[in-house]
């Protein structure tokens, strides 16, 4: 495993939330960020389907990860858009984001969020964000 | 109680993912919802602040109860964009939506969340997205 | 008039794009911004209706006049979200925008965008989106 | 010259304000886009750079033929999101749009806009939105 992977994992670690969402991060190197998220049944909404709010949480994650790659671990997301595709369903979500356009201080990355079963990938939702170094963001306190 | 807010909890407690996180629905009528959400450990990120997911969860589902609220029960948030404004700290979150428009099959809708402890509630975050008839929106299969 | 607004109207004066659609700056004061177009048909598209880059170029620069109201001349939009409610048709447009949020470098503002005729405003658009200052943003090197 | 390029170029020539632009449809088929626009003085703002009103225009139109080119000539952009991410300067501009997925009566298409010169292509913003058939969308009178 790199050693860029391995710090990540250990920022992953050190979420409480993620921890009870049981996301992994499963690629981290400059420009890209993978998460896993197994679809258990806490994680649904009343149709039976993953919640949306698991996916933008899933988005949300994934895009700070992937702007941290380049802009490195100190940074937060400052906004994003997410667009639902598909209900998810299946065993596994993954979410993958890539930087799009970096600067020294903010990266505009995009993310797929797709739902895996025995059958494949189908692409569940698609988000578009910024992602601000700390002290740099519309809350230079935070 | 009024019947509607009644309505809206029973779906509410049919939302696993929103049982986990402890949310509560505090108001429903027509053209607004508000969310609360206790402020607790699991729910934060890295640095002691609840994670942005939790913030993109109570966007996207409050956004949903205020377009149902005029749409009626069998609907699903299309898209949403957040931007975070501030670090959210304190005893709990409050996620209060409303319809800015609405048509036969989708409600235009936005949404500010804020973290509440005893000095007051603080804007941490503000939303705002498109809510569609389930069979109407880009997946007419869901 | 203030000279805020007779500042403003010199930076919208500099904007050939600006005076090519005949857009007019009628309040610019610390938190709002507020632009005019006279509704001609070499703004509209194939069905009559104002065009919704029309809209979105209005959503653009009334979210700038407002971000620019509370952090200085020199500042650019970072991204924004414009959600289309009805046709926009009348005999004006007027867009209002608002500042929610600022900190040192960056301000979230919104805009909603009416429609004016001779029975009143219709809202027509509203937007969402970040303002920065320049040199802060993405792109450093602008 | 294909028979759906023909097509959607006589829907371009129907928008005055494309004309106005001097707007090109280089590409249309199906799930693709392409909108050429020359760099001329006139779309500029007060530091010498393409207007953002420009970009979010040219994101909006090429987002809406993306999505015409599934779901047919009768289609409205209900919403969008663009990223700005370097300031646009050149001879000309390149908006390439694609569907990222479509239903019934929906697309949610994704868009990237250059800046052309001697020198190459250079990405200047990127956008994200939702086409909507005539009818389905949240304003179902227009």
């Amino acid at each position: 495993m790199s050693e860029s992977l391995q710090l990540g994992q250990s920022v992953l670690a050190a979420q409480p939330f993620s921890a009870l969402l049981g996301t992994e991060l499963t690629r981290f190197e400059s420009g890209h960020a993978e998460l896993r998220i197994p679809i258990v049944d806490r994680l649904l909404q009343q149709h039976g389907f993953v919640h949306g709010g698991v996916l933008s949480y899933a988005a949300d994650n994934a895009l700070t990860f992937a702007g941290g790659s380049v802009l490195g671990p100190q940074v937060v997301t400052a906004e994003f858009k997410i667009n639902y595709l598909r209900p998810a369903l299946g065993e596994s979500l993954i979410a993958r984001a890539v930087v799009v356009h970096a600067g020294k201080n903010q990266a505009v990355c995009r993310c797929d969020i797709y739902a895996v079963d025995a059958q494949g990938e189908r692409l569940c939702a698609t988000a578009q964000g910024t992602i601000t170094r700390l002290g740099q963001g519309p809350n230079p306190e935070r």
